[in-house]
């Protein structure tokens, strides 16, 4: 079962998640690269300029588990509150990670999670989501712009 | 005038970006805000992970003419050439110094520039762009948000 999740589903979803959180904050860091085009709708939409981005690398590893890696932790200026975004919270590995980093290298910043889709098995629930997931998730920005591709070219070279 | 850029019109000129792009990179660095959606969607499309972002403040100084700073210099783990997008290309001034920035510190790493959007009285000519603008435009991550709220809020509120 997969499930596609298209622009007008995550224009609603991300409504209903402004909705949600009875929160302010000063910043918005977006979890590259599942949380990057809802941080920039969200800088928008609360008119906030510092939205910044992580990055996140997994590794796989013969002698150990899995790993991942957080890098290219973001400068915050002068955000005491700071909500950190992404599309989807898994396994919540990545989620946990980033924001123990992130917890640890600003202690007087208060950060708050909020995420699209969740699902129960996750190791951490956001702060703020909006559907639960059960089955994998095609988002719009994964596979439009391939599509789109596959089309014109089709139509190009029949 | 003002020309309502969509969520499709988008999607179409992320295409004809592409088409246009005759050069390999491996990383992506999206101005932030205007950079950040279609960083994400260029990362997916080209299959590439080290999508990065970079901020810049403007100022308004009373002594001086306006002036930008950039901040959020990204890490760049080992990308040779790097894509840099934004939306649009207006005055040119953002671009301009983003790309001076980076090129500084990254002194062996070759920088293009793309966006969807070019002024022609823009002081820096992006390497691609798509169209060239000559009216106001509103992004549709800059409206779509606000606008579904007020709809839903008249349709709760008559």
């Amino acid at each position: 079962m997969r499930h596609y999740y298209s622009y007008d589903e995550f224009l609603q979803d991300c409504h209903t998640l402004t909705q949600k959180i009875d929160w302010e904050f000063d910043a918005i860091v977006g979890i590259a690269r599942g949380g990057l085009t809802i941080s920039h709708l969200f800088g928008e939409y609360y008119d906030i300029r510092e939205v910044y981005s992580i990055n996140t690398i997994g590794y796989e590893d013969t002698t150990k588990l899995d790993c991942t890696e957080v890098f290219n932790m973001p400068t915050i200026r002068c955000a005491k509150n700071v909500l950190l975004v992404d599309d989807i919270v898994d396994s919540g590995e990545t989620l946990e990670l980033v924001l123990s980093k992130l917890s640890s290298r600003y202690p007087d910043t208060t950060f708050k999670t909020a995420s699209l889709l969740y699902k129960d098995t996750a190791s951490i629930k956001p702060d703020w989501y909006v559907k639960h997931a059960d089955v994998w998730i095609d988002f719009f920005w994964s596979d439009d712009l391939k599509n789109l591709a596959k089309a014109q070219t089709a139509t190009t070279h029949p």
